[in-house]
């Protein structure tokens, strides 16, 4: 098994559609209906006109329960997870109630991938596998193996690493 | 920050003390009080005479809540966080509950230990510190750093890794 290459997935914006659930959140919160278009470019906690809403959203319990899976995610990690190590590693630290929620998201979308392969941390500078997919630069900056940007509304004008547009994209990456 | 040296420090059996936490459990249900001697040399799972017993304790909620610190592990591991990026690395994947249970232990008996600092997984094998204190040999096993062995009773026939007794030999070996 060791010899298989590791892949680590982010959750938040990978695995897990974030923005439609902030948008969602907004619009039963105030009535208004933001378009993908609208939130381009702008900071993931700013992507809603009130600045301290996104921060509300994911500080109140079942937001993360609750979570979208992203489109084209289960088929394509199924299929990583029969000729890779797939690891899920999120940032589930600071909201103590998340780390429950996760646990129970990732068993009911992807009940394939064993607990022995979920880490929930905070900083991610210690996770070393081979791969890394995930939509912020600040954990591919400290990352020691080959790190892939996950298309996001928020992270369009970085360019410092190579960028997978969807799950469909994985798919061709690791096909090749 | 990143210049500083980083140690990974295993909770179960190193950071709190799991043998008496299964001993009073099962004082508490056979009116039996085992000592340490009892079970000098045993596998950690079968340290009572009843072989589904340790099993039954972990999987019961509160367990991990409960858990004694381990002596002397609060001030020494506050010398190291002064000096080196102390993480905790903690196998607790398995039972969803206990991840909140842990998390909330390390606020209790560790406050100075970030969030950011925590990682709960299942595999230890993708996470990479220049140091693991654990009281399991497969985890030291997989590490590509230093792996130092936390004395315990179940390990004491384990003569792979170097081996610290107690938190007072912790502080010995990083004091040097």
């Amino acid at each position: 098994m060791h010899n298989r290459k590791t892949i680590a997935l982010d959750m938040d914006g990978v695995l897990a559609n974030n923005l439609d659930h902030y948008l969602n959140y907004y619009h039963q919160e105030t009535g208004i209906q933001l378009t993908d278009a609208d939130v381009l470019g702008l900071p993931e906690g700013e992507c809603v006109p009130d600045k301290t809403a996104v921060r509300r959203y994911i500080g109140s319990e079942g937001f993360f329960r609750t979570l979208p899976v992203a489109k084209d995610a289960q088929e394509v990690v199924k299929e990583l997870h029969d000729r890779y190590d797939v690891f899920v590693v999120s940032a589930a630290m600071e909201f103590p109630w998340s780390l429950r929620e996760k646990r129970d998201w990732l068993a009911e979308y992807f009940p394939f991938i064993s607990w022995h392969n979920i880490v929930f941390c905070g900083h991610k500078h210690i996770i070393h596998t081979d791969y890394l997919i995930d939509d912020h630069v600040k954990n591919l900056l400290t990352f020691k193996g080959k790190g892939l940007m996950f298309n996001s509304f928020h992270n369009i004008n970085e360019h410092r690493f190579e960028r997978l547009q969807d799950w469909k994209d994985v798919h061709r990456y690791f096909q090749g």
